[in-house]
């Protein structure tokens, strides 16, 4: 008996290899800001919990494989907000994002095929194309560039007869970039010129603090076929737990291929479905005011970042992370350090070593990833953490 | 653009197949009796109800990626009523059984790696296994024979070096089957000699009718390690709608690799694990009334079968389904002939082909599988339905 290949080639991510060290910190007393992981703080909208609590159901059964229409039915609605216009038979529910990305690859992409995402990306894409057997190609942007859309060329050089797609991340988990509209166009060019697909997650389209507009890759004249947006309702109503997310595409022959796998898993969870139905209702004050909590945080986090001697951070202009460049000689040796040998007044910082959203080894080295999901209270005492941190860590360079 | 291989490969179900045709029965104001699917009409406990009714949570959050400990901890009390000692750390939550077997076999099989399964079976197993490149091989159970096991040489033949696994499910779905102390040995005997992984599916055990004993896999001396059990609370709860089963393995090096999987996806249902949790301590009453009623569900329906004329179902002595053959061309057209073009009193039947269950085409051809998911009365009124239909179905043949 031995484990897959693919098992063994599942990335060991640097945030999981830090949580043991995390743990033995909790255990002698220190309290631990977390700002590793995207697991926000703020509540869950009443009329979701509420929905929860007026279940009057007598059976728990299996929902439709695509998901409840009357669901599906308000999504559109939701959509239409934003100058996407789905039909409800356009729009298949999925258990969280994390599987509409699953079932795109899996529908979409043999073993063999490549895929290009812009590095650093999220981790879980890489772990989702290990298990359908595809190919990653990376094209690098650049903490300096602001992280900034590559060249037409950049990604060019990665396409090959293999390349059956590009995986874009907007606004971007991780470094908190918007793609313009004049970067979505050049998106646009290339798949149609080479007739990829165009995975699109776009999850964070609630967060978004800048002037420019948000450019959904539905959005995109010309290549309706070819798009497959991934969404969530995780962040939006930070209902991460419920585990709805859903797969959208105008192509019918993606959309039986998805429906397949769908099948197979019988049917997404019933009650987060009726949870995220009841959300969608709700008030436009409760994601206003979410709204503006996180723009405060940003401002107020990027800003205590780049107060702090050595440290640069480019400003997100969305969703709720950014990557910032420490000085010093390994980021992820320094956050083991921050948990395991360092302390001000009682607590300390969990970061994200950036190492685990870049594929090549070694890329990263210096950034971490700063997720603002707690209070400005709270960021305000893991910045002064921070501060004194690199102040004592042994491995600081300056440059 | 093309969608993938495995998009093609992956079986059409009989069952979906007929779908249009049940849905169309219905625009026409025809009730039609599903006995083709295995969602009961059984009630939820009232504790599950509750629980979710009772839920006064801010924010709906991931839960831990392999469950809540407090979930786990009471699932190993629950195996220990069965002889299945496990600790809370060798049991995974899934999304549903149906992620236990997907998880299971991108851990375990690599692209072209074998797994013996015995024909019919369930038939989403065939799904799982294309979508991460693996190959079925089947040895052959038989309606006459009641479906037992089949020999040690039966199974011999199929074992290649690229054999990776036996995949059972005890009780059985579709057959109903369940395997006897003599029948597990002789597997065990084969995984022991042929050092292969042991899935067992074991959804059903609470569903048993006959004095045998119910033996686990984990029964089983000496192959602990080979042993990967999956198992769901949808059918023993009345609660497929809340996705929520487990795996579990003693081996620790499965266990890990299976974790590499649950991460990528982050975790399972959060409100569903509630919702199991709490029913895991349901009052004795309600499985025994389950029980009772299952009982007599499957007493009344294989006695009404095998009373029609030409029909002819073994007794099934677990799960709460039965494959029956009937004296018909083909079932899958007989099937839809019952819900495009008959009635009796306004009403009609449908029924899963059994060729679904198949790996060979035109295997089970005239066979059903009948899900006694349907009170009594219903079962009732189900069988004349048959029984008329088959009177009058132009296809019908004589042996």
């Amino acid at each position: 008996m031995k484990i897959s290949q693919r098992a063994i080639n599942m990335p060991s991510s640097p945030i999981r290899r830090l949580a043991p060290y995390a743990d033995a910190a909790k255990r002698n007393g220190i309290h631990v800001y977390h700002l590793n992981i995207g697991q926000p703080d703020i509540k869950t909208p009443k009329c979701g919990i509420d929905a929860l609590n007026h279940i009057d159901r007598d059976i728990l059964e299996y929902s439709p494989s695509d998901g409840y229409l009357s669901l599906r039915t308000k999504m559109v609605e939701y959509y239409a907000q934003y100058g996407i216009y789905l039909s409800p038979n356009e729009i298949i529910i999925t258990t969280g994002g994390s599987e509409a990305v699953l079932f795109a690859f899996l529908a979409c992409l043999s073993p063999g095929d490549e895929v290009i995402v812009t590095d650093p990306f999220y981790a879980n894409y890489m772990a989702f194309a290990i298990s359908v057997g595809a190919v990653i190609k990376s094209v690098k942007t650049r903490i300096e560039d602001g992280f900034r859309l590559p060249s037409v060329e950049a990604f060019e050089e990665q396409i090959t007869d293999k390349t059956k797609a590009i995986l874009i991340c907007n606004p971007n988990n991780p470094t908190g970039y918007l793609y313009s509209r004049k970067e979505m166009n050049r998106l646009r060019d290339i798949v149609k010129k080479h007739d990829l697909y165009l995975f699109s997650d776009e999850v964070y389209r609630e967060f978004i603090y800048t002037g420019m507009p948000y450019i959904s890759a539905f959005h995109l004249q010309g290549i309706e076929e070819n798009v497959v947006l991934f969404d969530s309702v995780s962040k939006r109503y930070s209902e991460c737990g419920i585990r709805i997310g859903a797969l959208c595409t105008k192509n019918k022959t993606i959309h039986d291929a998805v429906m397949k796998f769908c099948q197979a898993r019988l049917s997404p969870p019933l009650i987060g479905q009726i949870v995220a139905e009841a959300s969608l209702g709700v008030q436009k004050e409760y994601l206003q005011s979410v709204y503006e909590e996180y723009l405060d945080r940003r401002n107020f986090l990027i800003d205590g970042l780049n107060r702090i001697p050595g440290v640069y951070s480019p400003i997100p202009m969305g969703a709720f992370y950014t990557v910032a460049k420490l000085p010093v000689d390994d980021a992820e040796s320094f956050c083991i350090w921050c948990l395991s040998e360092f302390q001000w007044e009682g607590a300390t910082v969990m970061l994200a070593p950036a190492s685990g959203f870049y594929t090549e080894p070694g890329e990263g080295r210096q950034e971490v990833r700063i997720a603002y999901v707690l209070c400005k209270e709270d960021l305000a005492k893991a910045l002064v953490c921070l501060e004194k941190a690199l102040e004592a860590y042994p491995g600081r360079i300056e440059e």
